[in-house]
């Protein structure tokens, strides 16, 4: 269960159910998911974030498969499994295969792995890696 | 500094500097960067990491630029100071451009908010999402 | 289920259920939440951070709202289902509004995506910021 | 260093410049600090992300400073140390005494000892935690 | 349920299918769990990970029980839910007492407290803790 | 710098001074470590940090070396810059070998990898590692 009740349609305030519409709209499916239903207690957040999550995914100078990729790799790093749930499904309906699946999955563990080194072993910045 | 001494190619044990060689070769460059010269009082642990690494990053469904992309997303999530410095060298290294690092940090800063959300939140997975 | 069994009022040591009775006296309820009853197994452990929660959760220079909010946050944070649930419900026994909620929720929200991008980008501490 | 230069009001892109002029503005100084003239680079994340901070941080049913704790919270526990010092500096300046940061801090390491003895203890979560 | 079909021995590639019967070798038991059964899908990951945790978790200057300690430590921290029941029974297969078990838990909680409130309070390194 | 000044003995008020004369007599050492300096504006955490730390890493059921081991363990995880200097130093002084340290930072980046993995995987958990 969340912390707080998942609104239906009819239980959301008006400005929350316009971003719904704008969900569906922009998908293509009437299924609104459990994030938004839990995030339409408060209109504002859930229309600020919205919008800017389409902005920031739309296709750019990165694919937007691409940015599926990263949005699971955060996810996983920072434990949220409901992310890594949705974010998944995302990625593979935009085409990831299972290939790629596999191969994202080995850079998120290497780079855990050499993570968790450098910071125990506490490794000074090369000064060619930094900028400027 | 470090919590070990980095080690010079002289102080480095003779299974360690093999592996030097072996980053000169694969990278066609002298440079040795800081964190091979920690892990080298390890050496098995230094050749197990380099090589994976090498099997992991390379060219394969994914693109080694993404590759280094998703290493940058999990490394700012995981807080790792070095680890952020040295991949986003190596994906400027790879080609990235300044609009497509605007991009991913643009994601990364998305996704740890939705991440953060859903968390407090407690967000139920949608069924929809769940595998099998 | 947790990684040990949550003991019953029966099963734990006498030390322990010495703490269950003055949290059951604190709170005037005779329900003792899982952590506790997990905690049990060790009577030191269970005493010192009942014991000192008490005293930095007590009413000080903030109000224990206050201090329940941040609880939340930081839960939040670190990912744990388990005080995420708790706190959020003490929240609300101590009067947390559903609009105070949602502003502590996308505080969170914000500090996560901003946080995150001053890691992405190793933003270096302007002197102004620096105590002393 | 950060990974991307700072940019300076001649070098940055002029819909940057447009929101140092509004930070200046809020804030009644000159001085625009080295996260934002960070984010520079990318004027969209730039300007969403200021107007977003300025609405999620303004008085409502919490105060400003009590988002300002809960800021500092979230930043400390993601391990953000531009964002800890930042914060920790604007909760000052917005009339944190030395007493509200003490209990502030004891809050912050009691929540984050129990979250993780809660994860290590893998605690199931009560039912009357649950909402709904 | 798992992002990725759980992988039964008919339906793993063979390569997979090889490391589970090292898996089933090295335990001397039938049973494969979970976690073998997802990475299956890549067998080059799945063979890399289980032959260097064999080296990594095998005897030398840190006893076994120890490793599963610090395994134990390090899924908490990360929030890891399967690992952390994992490896709280392969530490008890090892020989863990429940009075260790408190002890170990008692730790990883005091270190979650001093390691917020040193980024917290953003304490700077005494010189005599840096090596070199 | 900290967020705080680091409190000399002259500044510090008496009762943390107190605690720090007890620091010196458990130590055998008249040097104070900035963490406790930085923690001394609040003497009432303090005195409980230090004196619960002290019956938490004492003798026991686990070795007091095992115990600085784990929390390095947890302070490279939680990315503690402080933390993992200062316990690093710790278990050096309490008879920590290079070999041991090798191996604990060979665990502690497995644990990582294989967090992330279990994570991103959203690998159920065995009903055989479940207690009870």
């Amino acid at each position: 269960m969340a912390t707080v009740p998942l609104l239906t349609d009819q239980d959301a305030p008006a400005a929350s159910r316009a971003v719904f519409d704008d969900i569906r709209a922009a998908r293509g499916t009437d299924y609104v998911n459990n994030f938004w239903r839990a995030l339409a207690h408060d209109p504002d957040s859930l229309r600020a974030i919205w919008d800017r999550l389409g902005a920031v995914m739309a296709p750019g100078a990165l694919d937007p498969l691409v940015k599926e990729l990263v949005y699971i790799a955060v996810s996983a790093t920072n434990g949220c499994s409901y992310c890594v749930h949705s974010h998944t499904a995302a990625a593979r309906a935009k085409g990831m295969t299972a290939q790629q699946h596999a191969e994202l999955l080995a850079v998120i563990g290497m780079a855990s792995q050499t993570n968790a080194l450098a910071t125990a072993l506490q490794v000074p910045t090369d000064p060619r890696f930094q900028e400027d």
